[in-house]
């Protein structure tokens, strides 16, 4: 299958190696010298002591887009020439794979194509510019936007392979709320208080404060099951106690975070259902404030 | 007049190093190294360029607090010895020059004395055991905590010299709330986001937070004039934008800080009234997690 992977971030340069091995891959760069540096020397995975290299593949800093399968893994504030590209472009399967919600609304005026939404759960680290390191083996999820998708022309289907699985999830909104409701209460708080996830967890103040984001932010998303919620991101904080999370690192690097697909999300259905989220607003404007 | 300053903090050792020179001062220490470094070279006061040595004061580290004026600069949260002393002794005059409000209510058992509180405009600096850089020019305000005190009696008259003035207010009450308000504005997110002063009047998003925080605490203090009352918070970070707080540096350095003092009384002020304080409450816990 022709597939295109666009944006050469941690993301997808993992799964331009890996997807590379049994389809024809086409990685989207936006610099020229990281495509020319790819096509001459190809993506190197890193996994534990191991490195391979995978030479199969193409990289291309022209944003052509042409094949029937595409793979979108940049940030969700990158999207907006990519779907306009695609606003003209005759029917495709777009696999979307942004943190945040704020994007969806897009996404669902793109409906001459196959949307599908995807959530990453590997760990992965972006050496260099063609180095990877897949520093934790987990799947992506993904799941339609529109309904009326039929399982058995699912294109994940054709894609699994061993150490990089795709899981199909029925309930798209379901799926972006719980990892949303992750990403509020733990990239945020880690990122203004320059701590590891686990800290959430381990420090008694820290995690009061974890429980207030958590708070507001299920009354946005209407979940149901809180205890269960809670456990669930306090699990994560704990298997993931020694990782600076990416708002974290992007804050460190002076970049500009997700917050807008994140907090500015919940804050704007506040909005819209009349919710009073204090702590969501305070939390969004020591981020803003903070980005470079 | 015999004073006694207890606590050689910046505020103690600038307090004695101006008032030695008119009054007869002791100098109560915590540690025995200070008060024997003291006894044997003074004082160094540095203002700009020159630099002055103060010999004539005693410092001492043993409690006796036998003077008929005490003036106590130490922090709040060291409040607790001093109190029980002085609840085994005679009638005095004591100054407290604490910030926050959280041990007023701890002062108000003490009717036996004549009892003040003050509060310090100066900028000052200690750059070591017994030198303190007097690095802005203000006064101390203070006020009588129990109403009656006839203001020809009043001792701070007797005290007033050049650089080093006081400033008689009536109400207690108001001159504290109005100290607090600033220091609730402006010291714990300074200390979250690690930034001096001047960042909360011009980044934006920064500013925005310390409304927040400025509403919530003027609702918990039912003060009125809130237009001139955020001028107020707004002048002081510009004019001290370069500065570091007090609480920044507590946290840089790994001591505890005044976060109880301060926002901790205005959360339970706020429970006494059955006000919500959602901000107040995410502050003080980001707070109290970062402290050493």
């Amino acid at each position: 299958m022709k597939i295109g992977i666009i944006g050469s971030g941690a993301v997808g340069l993992l799964s331009a190696a890996y997807l590379s091995k049994n389809h024809e891959v086409t990685l989207y760069t936006r610099r020229k010298e990281q495509a020319e540096l790819i096509n001459a020397g190809g993506i190197s995975l890193v996994k534990g002591n191991q490195e391979s290299i995978s030479l199969h593949l193409r990289a291309e800093d022209k944003p052509a887009y042409t094949e029937p399968l595409l793979i979108v893994t940049v940030k969700q504030y990158q999207l907006e020439d990519i779907l306009n590209a695609l606003k003209k472009s005759p029917p495709k399967t777009v696999l979307f794979l942004q943190n945040g919600m704020s994007h969806i609304p897009l996404l669902q005026t793109l409906s001459a194509h196959r949307v599908f939404v995807g959530i990453v759960e590997h760990g992965a680290l972006k050496l260099s510019d063609n180095t990877v390191k897949h520093t934790g083996f987990g799947c992506i999820k993904v799941s339609p936007l529109f309904p009326g998708e039929r399982l058995n022309e699912l294109p994940v289907l054709k894609m699994q392979m061993d150490h990089f699985p795709f899981e199909y999830i029925g309930d798209w909104k379901y799926m972006m709320s719980q990892k949303l409701l992750v990403n509020a209460c733990i990239n945020p708080l880690t990122a203004l208080l320059r701590v590891p996830n686990g800290e959430l967890a381990s420090n008694p103040m820290f995690n009061k404060m974890a429980e207030s984001v958590f708070h507001e932010a299920m009354k946005v998303l209407s979940l149901e099951k809180g205890q269960e919620e809670w456990e669930h991101v306090m699990a994560i904080c704990r298997n993931t106690a020694q990782n600076r999370s990416s708002m974290l690192k992007d804050i460190e690097e002076g970049r500009m975070t997700e917050i807008d697909g994140i907090i500015g999300y919940l804050i704007n259905q506040a909005k819209t259902e009349k919710l009073e989220v204090p702590v969501l607003h305070f939390l969004y404007q020591a981020i803003r404030g903070m980005e470079g």
